[in-house]
């Protein structure tokens, strides 16, 4: 028998290893990649649950800064329910997810090919049933992931539309390459960020309730950060953009309501900033992350990580603070993250 | 001096008068629907925040199921932050907001306008900045909105949503019959149902934190009654859909945790039930509102609503159990919804 939340742990240390093994199927994508260019898609649409929509949310800040390409998170049901007749002939659809077995998922893509999409599956089952149901599939490479709550495929994911966003700007060579750096950056952070992580989480061993701000390319770190304190912590984590914040949640928070901020050097640090700000004067006690967590005044807690050569690198670093943070509240609460209670590693509810 | 959360509750009830105002207007809707039509958008990208992003969550459902459109919550920080070199020239931009002095909206409105893109302002106030800065402009006509938390402007935002859809989809005038309808529904059932709200809401009055869940037409309620709850109860209330639950939050539930959940007759309502059922085993006390609540087994309390004569006009109603129940709730806890700690009627964060 393992302890409760090992596995959880030793898959979060192992994505700098998981990150290199995608770096070496580079070539894969640069395929892929072209095939998308000569498209030209009106959109790119992302589809995946949990840990797989936060990345979705990570794509929509790669196409766009990295390629210049418009993408979406887009609804599911739109498609398997209400069977919307929309025009995606000249779309791309990328459909996320660790087990490719998620229901909605594969009718999802299923359907968008039937409908002339060019449908790519990224997924850790190459011979899944979404794999199955792809024009083509991008295999996450991430290695078995045992703990219910996803580490290195989320890891993979982020790693893998990187690539693509890349490769449709034919820079799949330069994104490579800094991948490479933040795996060492990953590497050498591990060790002391885990201690830090394991000092302060106790801390919150009987908070019930967070919200987790991030902005732009972060805002994917958020929400993997708040969905993991929610499904191994049990606290009822919101993830917020920093502008979400003064409309309406900042009402809800009190001394007892923590704030995990993701503070990133990059053109939206000036908003975080000032949701943090004003976050704290409506009495939270502030967790600073993310590469310019520093610039976070009056933050009660600390948990910074380098600054890759790219503000898109960021999220890769940001969000192993979380997991971090994460698998030391789990223990300290008693609960066992790589089971935690009513969930299943492979999702098939509607 | 008026009561504690008296101008809330009477925008609340004032809903159906401000819904009629703009059934006066729909000539108005017909002319932008039709320059929406002759663009052939490649999209339709939806802005706004707080309230005026819930109701762009709407927005997608009513242009994909309505128009067979491709609709999307756009993200203002990848224009307004990144300065992504997105081709927007054949899209159509809709932003939302009530004061219409949202920076950073008008701020997005006006680059996409630079871009090419045809741009709709939607707001209450007809002389704004964001009219300013729009091609076009369709005024909410809610009237003056006093209370710090939206409703009669939310309110208005679907309907402008619907009847823009059903313009493009050249069903104008069957839109507006049926919303109209809408409004006779409402105003029966205010009475009976603001009743039925202070029944429920007083044993709420320890609540710290909820699920909300909805899906397709009614994920805009989720997240527009999760926003109420969160402003004017100070309750941690979380927006899912019904899919999202499984993949993780459902491990945070516990006795004390209630979920509200949007029940309504459409095909999604299986997922939704499905969900509630998840929530219940996981030791959750259940709300069913919706015009499907009776279908929600084991439910603890029942706010139903009507049935409009579409899928499409559900949330219209349902949305009016949340504002209710919120503002029930608001009182039972010794707040004053209409004016929120920390909180300001134009919101002016970056």
């Amino acid at each position: 028998m393992t302890q409760p939340g090992a596995l959880f742990l030793s898959e979060i240390r192992g994505q700098p290893q998981a990150l290199l093994r995608i770096l070496e199927h580079t070539g894969d994508y640069d395929a892929v990649a072209a095939e998308i260019t000569k498209r030209a898609p009106t959109a790119v649409r992302l589809v995946g649950h949990g840990s797989s929509d936060a990345a979705a949310s990570y794509g929509v800040y790669a196409f766009g800064v990295l390629a210049g390409l418009t993408a979406m998170r887009d609804s599911i049901s739109l498609t398997t329910y209400y069977d919307a007749k929309l025009d995606v002939s000249n779309a791309v659809v990328i459909a996320l997810s660790q087990s490719g077995r998620t229901q909605d998922v594969v009718e999802y893509a299923a359907r968008m090919r039937a409908r002339g999409a060019f449908t790519v599956a990224i997924t850790n089952d190459p011979r899944s049933a979404l794999a199955e149901a792809a024009d083509t599939t991008l295999p996450l490479l991430a290695g078995p992931e045992k703990a219910v709550a996803a580490s290195k495929t989320y890891m993979n994911e982020l790693a893998s539309l990187a690539l693509l966003a890349g490769g449709a700007a034919r820079k799949t060579r330069k994104i490579a390459d800094g991948l490479r750096r933040v795996t060492e950056q990953m590497s050498e952070m591990l060790d002391p960020l885990s201690l830090r992580a394991s000092e302060i989480a106790p801390a919150f061993t009987y908070v019930e309730r967070m919200f987790v701000i991030g902005r732009g390319f972060e805002l994917a770190t958020a929400r993997e950060v708040a969905l993991k304190l929610t499904e191994t912590c049990r606290v009822a984590a919101e993830p917020l953009t920093a502008t979400d914040l003064a409309h309406g949640p900042v009402a809800a928070i009190e001394a007892l309501f923590p704030v995990w901020t993701i503070a990133s050097h990059d053109e939206t640090l000036a908003a975080v900033v000032e949701a943090a700000v004003r976050a704290r004067a409506a009495g939270a006690t502030l967790v600073a992350s993310g590469n310019a967590a520093a610039k976070i005044p009056r933050a009660a807690f600390m948990l910074p990580v380098p600054k890759p050569s790219r503000p898109a690198f960021a999220p890769l670093l940001s969000v192993v603070a979380g997991q971090l943070f994460a698998a030391a509240l789990s223990r300290a609460k008693g609960l066992d993250a790589d089971q935690p209670e009513q969930l299943t590693k492979v999702t098939l509810a509607q």
